[in-house]
């Protein structure tokens, strides 16, 4: 057994490769690369480099970290998996159903083998895709995992690179897509050793969440690299159908190929490669049709990008709500909008922003944006982490999952939405660094009692009972109130499966009319009409004559002569074809 | 039960419906359409409509026709199969391995469940999607189909609807995608009544084989509609995964959107819907980028054309044929152009065409670009239908089948093709018209005359040997010859599908280096080099120090000391990768 050890380090001037408690010189090679060649090494290896001296460091391209991210790394062999998937040619995003979920919080283990054992559950909803929060290892036990350090290793805790497989595995046995959501504008504080190797990030790009990685710097073409072959990974080694690439509005590049036209490309070429279809999503607040735009179109080539404004011109108008970024949203007309476009602002000025924002989405089919009620974010970055079932009655839930699911865009869940989990999502990191976990929760704290909270009942990020209170409670599911919104997010997806034209992707297929006064809006999707009422009093409205229901939230709604009749939080999906 | 007879016919006064002995009348619609519901019939029911009095017609949309084109129709409900493919997504075009199949030749019987029993040849072959010839009704009881005109019915005497829905569920079981051919451009001249009923015709275009379809001119719309329907149809009902789409450069469009660009859409918009991947192929003789350029890059957003110059360069350069469209091929230069970038003319002049030709396929990936050493109109449309086999040493057969499967393009194998057969493709016809059927021969054979054929040796399409002789041998493959020629094709397969990087799709991952003179051609494809050699002498090649052979197909090739020597007709595939 031998095994040939290599590491990019350009600003080192000797590396040296530690191995059962010897430390071996490695040899330069070109580029900035290292390399030693090991007799007696081999999968399930530990070992670490050292740079000019230096003390041990993890592995920049590490395939395992059993002892997290200050542990030594593990030598892994991508080959020795018994895939049973051969079969699978991947998934078609157009017509997905996506579900999100965190591995540490989706079940009471909190590993990639108990999921597998709640796929079934997600089957039967009808979900065609599960998306995973980040599971790169990021330091301490429990976290969302936008903090991740060592990008090409699966989590230990939740179950390393072997529980990985077996999750992915197991979801195409039960003809499930499986997205992994991953982290290219900013690498985690704790753990994080790259900048001993090389110019992985650069001072003249910022994020929000820690140090911009260098993308268009010099020296950037293996840094680039690492992203691109990080991304390669997931697809190819891991049989992942897609990714979701964080925030890439923080990704500044101003190489002549942007880094995801880069990325694109390779994905397409792999994708032939494997014969398998493979596709990219990106998080943007930029509403910018660059991103899914055609390479030849003068685009990046994406298959989809993040609708937030969808969200948010709907949760403010459900809830009432007007604070931070919802300022910006509230009305009947923006939330129209958004069912027409799913992008409201599309070169507006923005008030809360104080600048304009977006282009419009011209001739972009509705697969391209991913829409959803909640997901990690919009729940976790509230004070307290409460859900959308939280803050409005069930009633009015059923009409938010109507309109999220019988329409032309990518709809997407989060965990334990479907039964109306009550469950909060809050934020949680578990950092080994006393002042680091003393820093984030207190400027948690300043941040909400900006907006009113006693900083007292913001709950505090590195206590253990934060994450444990974020799990699901699958007794949940099977009692009458949940089991009720159950079995409507069931119905929604099965009608959005069955019936030809109720997600036809096509903007010109879709008209939205609405009265803001009168509190109703109703969405044309084809043939279907999707009437919501949401004011205080019943509305009528007049219909094609003809047209029949095929379901309605609340027993009370009634059809008849070309009236619609509506009480107020109740939705009616109706069909205007002939039988 | 009840049937809604629906049918165009805006030039009709009056329409009629015939069935049990009965003519019903029909009742005008909007927009030249009739209608009528008739008690009693349903699927199975057999009918047929009448123009302002006139003969019994079969309907223009004729689902069935049990008794051929001048035959009545037969009502099909597509609802009642009983499919067990709900777990197929589809197939990537990109990665794939075509297999072109005639149904009426490729087993004895000639039917689709005949092919049935085939497929696990073509699963071992490896081949990943069969391309079928046209099988819509044509005149009599063999033919090629491009002479179909009842499009929306799957030829009688091939199983008709239930034996095409059989053979598509079975192609899924196996993991094997199907393409099926369509001819939009013209229609054939026997039992064609359409013009009866509308302007489905012009005279403002014309095409080699017929009237032009009128999809610019009065009254297209609903002929555009009648083709868009016939083509979803392919994939809604009878679940094909693609299209291949005839003569496209005969399909004269002047719209503001053309007819391919709007069939694009609708595909996009029927694949989400379906939540199956589908895909579009264009057969083209323009070099017209357009084609599969995206939509929003000004292109028709088709997933690939065909590409007959690389077909064309070399067979011109194999067979050292130099007639007809060949004498603008034949040199090494021009066979590693197409080796390249498929297309040879990509703005050139055109001897033969005198006329420039071309667009350069700029950024185009080799994915979209459909290729073949042989295919029924290269085989076909020869005097006596030989295939490249019949021309060729077995050795040089060889050479070819690892240019064709070794590289960046989407091959394309034509039956029976996998093991050198040696039964021929010939022309022939089944037309019930003895005149027709007498212009046909006698034109073809002089035709031929013009290429030194004498007339009495050209077989005749209407004999009904000449269908004979032109199906498939299934004991050949045992045979030792072509066993071997079988055992390669496998092999070449395998390796394709099993390398990463053999097939990478990226342009700019492929070069080609060439001597005319000591006629050697090799084209490196990523770390892959695939070294040809097709002079009268061995040639010695230089290659990178390290190179190791992949496979070689012939076993005096030998590669040592970075020396490459390679007898006449034999091709060595190497890689250049470390081990």
């Amino acid at each position: 057994m031998t095994h040939t050890f290599r590491v990019w380090a350009p600003i080192a001037h000797r590396m040296a490769v530690d191995i059962d408690g010897r430390r071996l010189d490695m040899s330069a090679r070109e580029d900035g690369w290292w390399e030693a060649t090991v007799d007696g090494a081999g999968p399930g290896t530990r070992y670490a480099f050292s740079v000019d001296g230096g003390p041990a460091r993890p592995d920049p391209r590490s395939s395992s970290q059993p002892e997290g991210v200050d542990g030594w790394s593990e030598i892994v062999d991508h080959g020795s998996f018994s895939w049973r998937d051969s079969g699978w040619r991947g998934l078609p995003l157009p017509g997905s159903v996506l579900y999100e979920l965190h591995v540490g919080t989706f079940t009471d283990p909190g590993t990639f083998d108990a999921v597998v054992e709640r796929l079934p559950h997600l089957v039967d909803l009808g979900a065609d895709a599960i998306e995973l929060l980040p599971v790169a290892e990021f330091a301490g036990t429990r976290g969302w995992g936008y903090d991740s350090v060592d990008l090409f290793a699966p989590h230990h805790r939740y179950g390393g690179p072997e529980g990985l497989k077996r999750l992915v595995d197991a979801c195409h046995e039960h003809g499930l897509g499986v997205i992994m959501d991953v982290v290219y504008n900013h690498l985690g504080p704790s753990g994080n050793y790259l900048a001993d190797f090389g110019p992985y990030f650069t001072d003249r790009h910022h994020t929000d969440w820690g140090a911009a990685v260098n993308f268009d710097g010099s020296d950037s073409r293996e840094v680039r690299r690492f992203v691109i072959d990080n991304a390669l990974m997931w697809l190819r080694d891991y049989h992942c159908d897609g990714l979701r690439i964080d925030a890439v509005h923080a990704i500044v590049d101003q190489s002549p190929i942007h880094i995801l036209e880069e990325l694109s490309t390779e994905v397409e070429a792999l994708a032939c490669d494997l014969h398998r279809h493979l596709f990219l999503i990106a998080e943007s607040d930029l509403n910018e049709p660059r991103l899914v735009r055609s390479r030849d179109g003068g685009g990046f080539g994406l298959d989809a990008a993040w609708a937030d404004d969808w969200h948010h011109a709907l949760h403010a108008r459900f809830t009432g709500e007007r604070n931070g970024y919802y300022s910006d949203f509230g009305s009947l007309s923006a939330l129209a909008k958004a069912l027409r476009q799913a992008w409201v602002y599309d070169g507006q000025w923005s008030e809360y922003r104080r600048r304009t924002r977006g282009r419009p989405p011209m001739g972009l089919d509705g697969s391209r944006f991913v829409v959803s009620l909640q997901n990690h974010d919009q729940i976790g970055n509230r004070a307290k982490g409460e859900r959308l079932g939280h803050l409005i009655p069930a009633a009015r839930l059923k009409v938010a999952a109507a309109l999220l699911l019988a329409g032309p865009f990518t709809p997407m869940l989060f965990q334990g939405e479907e039964w109306g989990a009550t469950s909060p999502f809050q934020y949680f990191a578990d950092m080994d660094d006393p002042d680091l976990r003393r820093a984030v929760r207190d400027g948690r704290r300043r941040e909400f009692a900006g907006f009113g909270w006693n900083p007292e009942h913001i709950p505090d990020p590195g206590d253990p009972a934060t994450f444990e209170r974020s799990k699901l409670d699958w007794s949940e599911p099977r009692r009458p109130l949940h089991a009720e919104i159950l079995k409507w997010y069931r119905q929604l997806i099965r009608l959005r499966h069955d019936l030809p034209g109720m997600s036809d992707p096509r903007p010109e297929r879709h008209r939205v009319a609405w009265d803001e006064d009168a509190g109703w809006v109703m969405a044309q999707r084809g043939q279907y009409l999707v009437a919501a009422s949401l004011g205080a009093d019943t509305v009528v409205l007049t219909v094609p004559r003809g047209t029949r229901t095929v379901t309605v939230s609340n027993p009370t709604v009634h059809l008849g002569d070309g009236r619609l009749v509506l009480p107020p939080d109740s939705v009616a999906i109706m069909s205007t074809a002939q039988l």
